[in-house]
């Protein structure tokens, strides 16, 4: 309550002041070079919106980068169209919650929802693009502190997902990570293979069957990021399950395939050592989510964290899926500016 | 590491400049009219530690006042003898987290180590000595807002449990509670009965006997709190169990009274009205705590909370039992004060 | 797999035997005067269904008795129609996995799904129905061993939720207690509040409108047995909550009523010592469950027990909601059966 | 209670037979080849216990096998003299809760308490000796059934991590496994560092030192089965941590070398398959364990289990660290007879 008015007074004096600069976005398409030989017929014109903040254009100086990681499905305006990020970004700046910043959203969404920023031979090489060809493509046309000191990534969901993982192979690239809400960290109660029809997913004549199939898709996607399988069509990937008979036989090979590519945890045994090079870590969900899957995931995620001894913050916080992360009392005011502010370096 | 080095820096210029008033703590020792009944041989004199911030002295404003409960054991001098408390507000106050603003402690002790914060026959009435003499005498003697709104009560682990209590009995007194650990929330997996040596609780000859036995005192302290009998001595309690012939019976109208007055989750049903008139609820608790019983208790907390519909937040966090309280990256710093600048009026 | 063969083998062995009397079932018609005074428009004429073992006819002995508590929406018939339960109790007996016994179901149903077998001045008062008119009935018309010793009851998710309640109230009749995957054992993350549509249960004109509101049904069921209210039509419950301009306004002192009446947890405090009394007392449920709150109830509930002192049994399985009960290794033949031959006495 | 007065009645039926031929216990040595090459200064002669059960000597049948693995520090006799497996076996065979079986038991320790089951160039092929040396020197000496649809596995806390790891390794060899309570099958809260002493694990001048430290020898046992270097003595091992200036520094590639063999839970991307080829796998665990971490290592072992498709049984029961093992009410009476009954092939 008492958040929100103060917010509002604070815009108010933002907004009504004629001295005040207004913070802008600006909107391009850049061509991904990395996602040119993708086989599901994605086109490499990739939209990237740039937050500027209030001064930028007349300030002169440098800036931090935040680079932001959509949710599943969401392409990179979805923070600024469907919430209010640009007025969190603009009141995070002037009550002093951070510097003046620069964040950068981009498509990573694919045909079925989302590229799990990763290289597949399938929807493309997405980890490439972000370090190779995004990231470069930021620092040559804005004025960017261009280090990872001053550069760090955050993500919501799936977008935390990717985060994270970029925290793990690109410590070079990219100095502080925050992850709201992550998923894809650990197992939980129910298994993957539980979540499909396995009939549709073995039967399909093309990836269209797939449109408004949630979880289809879901898995759909996960699997032609890591279980790709370029000489399979329509699907393109390896299944790692089969209903036969009427009984699901879960294929050991390719589940430990899955599990041990997909599963964050699972990739701590080789990116433990980047993750403790950051200058920053940090996720956090909700307790209350529907799928209790996520907690369990993210504790677990966090006992192993510990167990490599990676120094990181990790907050199960008062709320459910999706529903604290934009707005005045959002996690991204009141967490995720605070701790980009304490780990970048705006000079 | 980040977060002392601005720390640091941030110390060397408010030491450094010849133009900054300090800040002080001022002591004194108060007459506690509400615990003269007590039979336990204790003092009614209680020493209060008043820290007031930088310029207090010269302002002439008005601020308003955190009350800062202990742990177990420890009187007022506690967070500033062995711990930086005065620091931490100073560079709270001097980085912005938080408004000048008064933070006043108190020895809450009893000679088993903690009043638990409430009414007893046999250990006084903690909880007027609160309410009907300390916060009265604080507004008397120093320049406070004295109103609930401007009124915060915080607490570290017994402390926290303290701060919860008080934000539900008195919420006319207290606008915001921050409990850090709170412990005796909820249940857990190992029973309250499975720690205390029920031989010694049995036969003890005097209170003495119980220095230095950990758990015997803690459950000896809850018991004069919870389950007081002031025509029992040398204990002054009523046992909710008793060790006969190497088993041990639990009593089920001692513990159903225990279960009832002590644990927070049971006073629920009386006093969710009173939590839903704050301006605020936080606490929190580190997931690493040795004693897992207080996570899964902390867990139980909120989810009740949740049913009666209090709006509140809870933070589980990466830390064990109290190793997260004070120091630049403490939760005192990051999340108590933040939490009572959003909450407490300031003017 | 092998479980089911060996199964196979013995009841062809039992089934082919010209020699061994078949088990029946006995289906009668009762009228409840304990329900006669119902506001609901139910008929007090209920269904009961007997199982009696094979012999009975001819052994003039007299056995022990289980009465078996059916899941929602479920009537006396359901276990027999709709599964296996016969054969399930044939091959039990035949096995020695317990000795020859009565099993008794009736039907417990309301028009919104479940009595929840309690006393309500809407639906009829349920808990007297079974104890002081079907036991009873069933001792007086079939060859029962009419004690508490040779008594038990047990029940199926909501049933299993009657099973521990009658345990609780009525220890002098019912001498053991076995509850399948109980629900209303304690709180999870989800709260009840966050389940019924709000604007159904303010509006409804009549109690048909829950005819295919799974959630509605259900919650509508639990008012009208914890917080009924007969001077109420159409519903005649008392709501815990309301949605007030888009809001939800949880009513605190409803809540209280209706946690500290349907809880088990809450029971507790008052009715430990009734559970102390039984010979034998066991509950279980599946970690799998999709609704996790299920898992975190069961697991509070356990450990409030061990609070009181109270001996039990308390497994947390391999499975989900409700597809281990019946079968060859469904939980009623490998714990259920060999629970009560434990417990009871059959002589 | 009911059940050891049956059990009562039951043994003395037994004993006071005069037809009834005891069941004994068969000591032998025997040298094992396997572990000669070990560098920690034990004696290849291992001790082994083979209970006979009644009417052995006389029955002229063959026998199926349970090897049955024992808790830390504990050598072949331990079940024996310690507790009263010999009367649990018998009672259960007279009970009919399982047929006719032997049960083996041998001496898997080594100087720092336990070989972790497996072969380690440090102390010894325990894996070769079980099943390489042992099984065949049985099938050699008794009247076994030499399948493996007809050999157990089964074991107590760290017995229960080698019978689970035979089972993964060597499913050819036995066709069904029990795990009592076992160790090592995920992470948990506490991390496997934060346990040992670094200062005396960094200087101890012998192995010696470990007598008497609890934890230092456990973690140390664990090391040289896991983490063997046999070029460096006195510890022989790869420390996963070293403490140096006062803070604990964690070994990237050693934690992920020790997570990777010796978590269970990590085992199951090669070996799950094996798991499949089980006739039977449960495993069971104490909600009440004041170690919470092996709580939450089995939740976490069964869930990947699931995730991989492998059918099991895992039941988390009411009950600490090791207090049902044996007794007329411990799980070797009540589920682990019963489940080799069912899954073990007896003639």
């Amino acid at each position: 309550m008492k958040g929100w008015s103060v917010f509002a007074v604070l815009l108010a004096l933002v907004w009504s002041s004629p001295l005040t600069a207004q913070s802008r976005l600006d909107h391009r398409q850049i061509r991904a070079a990395s996602l040119t030989h993708n086989i599901v017929g994605m086109s490499p014109m990739r939209g990237v919106t740039v937050y500027l903040p209030s001064g930028y254009d007349t300030s002169g100086k440098r800036y931090p980068v935040i680079y932001f990681l959509n949710n599943f499905k969401e392409t990179e305006t979805a923070p600024f169209d469907n919430s209010d990020a640009q007025t969190v970004f603009d009141a995070g700046i002037a009550q002093g919650a951070i510097g003046g910043v620069i964040v950068v959203t981009a498509d990573f969404s694919t045909p079925l929802g989302s590229s799990w920023y990763v290289n597949s031979p399938v929807t493309g090489n997405w980890q490439d693009f972000m370090v190779t060809e995004l990231v470069p493509y930021i620092d040559a046309h804005y004025r960017t502190l261009a280090s990872s000191a001053s550069r760090g990534i955050a993500g919501d969901r799936m977008g935390g997902y990717g985060a994270l993982r970029f925290g793990m192979t690109n410590p070079e690239t990219f100095g502080a990570v925050y992850a709201l809400h992550p998923v894809g960290t650990g197992a939980g109660v129910q298994t993957m293979h539980s979540r499909p029809d396995w009939g549709r997913l073995q039967g399909a004549p093309s990836l269209k069957d797939f449109e408004g199939d949630l979880f289809g898709g879901i898995f759909l996607s996960i699997y032609q990021a890591h279980l790709p399988d370029p000489t399979r069509p329509p699907l393109y990937v390896d299944l790692p399950a089969r209903r036969e008979n009427g009984r699901l036989a879960v294929d050991d090979a390719q589940t430990a395939r899955l599990i041990g590519n997909f599963l964050l945890v699972n990739q701590l045994p080789k990116h433990a050592g980047g993750l403790k090079r950051l200058r920053g870590l940090k996720f956090d969900w909700g307790r209350n989510d529907g799928n209790y899957d996520h907690v369990l995931s993210n504790q677990a995620f966090a006992h192993m964290l510990d167990e490599y001894g990676v120094p990181h913050e990790a907050e199960e916080y008062h709320g459910g899926w999706g529903d604290r992360v934009w707005g005045a009392d959002g996690r991204v005011a009141t967490d995720l500016l605070p701790f980009f502010s304490r780990t970048l370096v705006f000079q």
